[in-house]
């Protein structure tokens, strides 16, 4: 008699953004005469840049004819990208990363959930909160994270590492030492970042122990200021603790599009075992790479014309994220985020919960937001707007949200 | 101090095709003069249909434009690829299958691979031997599979299914109970199928003994006598025991575009909880949906044009099957396959191993084929030949064969 996995009947509720999606489905369906603006979900709303759909249009017709049809791709993504990654991303940068360190796969989500299946289940995890709840539910899933309570919304075997006002939306080292560490700067969901003297010591603490820091840049490339590190590896020493996890969803507007990358440096070691192998092996049996087209569009990324589309994209969108900004502070609300980062994080006023303000701004402005404590116990009594609107859309939902 | 999933170490060798890929560079590489044919990895050749482009095409320039732009794709697929799906592939045959059963990935590869995570670490799985390696690969990972031994090439925990001459290349029901049961048919690497009244002997039995079948159907298109069945689901009592895995790498030749889709019906169930609820949370939480348009070229192979291509292709392949069998045959060796799939299996003639008999036709004739016994223990003394490749190389390799 088959079994099923029991620790899938341990996550309480469902995704938090299948939840949200319902709940505006709802709210739309009793009232079809409003409009809603959807600040919630960090997808993203501006077209591909014109030189990612001449690449799209170009990959396209060489898949029409057998001379320049392409099959199964090479395991860890094709040359021509892994390269492009490693000489912008990283040397540019004049940081130390080989083409064959990147792995390329169809997002930076699969790569966050999957990444956890190399370590042993006996590892323990340490998590910023409030976190991206990939993290942590995908580690449950594993069962690595032990006994859920429900009153304080956290699992026994998780070392929480709390950032809220009071440590100025960063991590602290933890008491209890971690195994495996998940730090996401600029962060998701509070929009806050770090310095690289800060994100220093946690390289340095990681080797120290013997942690191994899952470092998750997604939102590299909205950073505005100067000592603000745009990948861990510009850090003495990531080399022996760092796997980083880059995405193409926010730099270039790929959420439907579908592209990632992993970069695992091969001095990540226990004994002689590197986890660059083990990751190797999982992409070699369990996936089957991302499609050329597909791998062709990242690569126009990084084409010069591509690069200043891009550039003007993000600036398009830390428009927004100054126009929520300044439009909540002017209104009275308490705001951080938004300067390196396209989140915006508020408190909730008048002590309002984390989702009974989502219901009050769903109904009174119909405007879609993310409940803080979505994201983990300390977001509670949070709220996450996100830049990714249309700039006409983002104006709206402030003037609205100013209204009430 | 982080540690890694053991699993991995216990795993012998690398991935199948990886092993092959790097004995044909060293070849090649050894012997640049040399035209190597490869009839080895079952990689398509023939160019994506002209509906298929042409849907392409068109979608790329839906992402061109903020009105018809596509960010994150619905969880569990786009409606319009689930319903033609349910529409073509089951309704059209009978089987009740709805379109939110349908669950839409990048590919076979991946959902073979995930779909273990889903069940308890204590289910015992059952596997046809040869079989792909995938199926048992990825339960080692995770940890399911026991113990190794090098001499009988098994793990302590599977329970293998012979498939040899003396079965007619079928499974017989095993003497152990298992929970889960990996079929795939028609097969690969063998080629042989299956009649409806066969399978309907493993529905029976599963529904029996409380199995779970996982159902690979991913030479479905390949199928050309009357009595085989096109999906489980054309079996009674399919739908309280059989999960099915469906690809559109080969009936479509979208191996190197990935796109995929597992079925799981409402009504197979563990008491309460669904499998279908279970494989949801997953995706909800792990994946992020196939590129919006991949799942529109998923979409052009249900077109009207895009069918009547797409038999061309596929009868262009068989004819390659055939032309593989009757030269072969013609040859003196033992083969069976091909008429139902597109893969050809030969007993490799004096006493030769599998590996000896690849090394061969690599150095002799220049041919790259699969060994049998990559596929499992009983698949030594066996070879795999592909029909995907072009039909002047498959004349020209087996032109090469019969001449040595």
């Amino acid at each position: 008699m088959f079994k099923v996995n029991d620790n899938y009947l341990k996550l309480p509720g469902s995704y938090l953004f299948s939840t949200i999606g319902k709940k505006v489905a709802a709210f739309s369906e009793a009232n079809p005469d409003k409009t809603i603006i959807r600040l919630g979900i960090g997808d993203v709303t501006q077209p591909l840049a014109p030189a990612i759909i001449e690449s799209l249009h170009g990959a396209v017709e060489e898949m029409a004819v057998a001379e320049t049809f392409h099959g199964y791709a090479p395991d860890l993504g094709y040359e021509f990208l892994r390269k492009a990654m490693a000489d912008n991303d990283y040397k540019a940068r004049g940081c130390d990363i080989a083409a064959d360190e990147v792995f390329i796969s169809d997002g930076a989500k699969c790569d966050s959930g999957n990444i956890q299946e190399i370590f042993s289940l006996d590892n323990k995890i340490a998590v910023c909160d409030p976190v991206y709840p990939v993290y942590v539910d995908t580690n449950v899933m594993a069962g690595r994270t032990g006994i859920y309570d429900a009153v304080s919304e956290t699992w026994s075997d998780v070392i929480y590492m709390p950032c809220t006002a009071e440590t100025n939306f960063a991590p602290e080292l933890p008491e209890e030492t971690p195994d495996i560490i998940y730090l996401c700067f600029p962060n998701n969901p509070t929009g806050s970042a770090i310095t690289k003297d800060e994100l220093q010591k946690w390289v340095d603490y990681a080797n120290k122990v013997g942690a191994v820091i899952i470092y998750d840049a997604a939102y590299e490339a909205y950073i505005s200021e100067e000592n603000v590190p745009h990948t861990i590896y510009e850090c003495e020493g990531a080399r022996t603790c760092a796997i980083e996890l880059r995405s193409f969803s926010k730099n270039a507007g790929f959420t439907g599009v579908r592209l990632g990358a992993t970069v695992i440096p091969k001095d990540l070691k226990q004994g002689d075992v590197t986890l660059h192998s083990l990751w190797a092996r999982r992409h070699g049996t369990k996936y089957n790479g991302a499609p050329y087209i597909i791998q062709r569009a990242g690569e126009a990324v990084y084409s010069e014309a591509g690069k200043a589309q891009l550039k003007d994209q993000v600036a398009y969108y830390m428009n927004n994220a100054k126009t929520i900004y300044e439009g909540l502070k002017s209104a009275g609300y308490t705001v951080s985020g938004g300067v390196n980062a396209p989140y915006i994080w508020l408190k909730t006023p008048d002590k309002m919960t984390s989702w009974e303000f989502f219901d009050y701004l769903l109904e009174q402005a119909n405007v879609v937001g993310t409940p803080g404590s979505g994201f983990g116990p300390s977001g509670e009594g949070y709220f996450r707007l996100t830049a990714f609107g249309s700039y006409e859309n983002t104006v709206a939902a402030i003037d609205r949200i100013k209204a009430l």
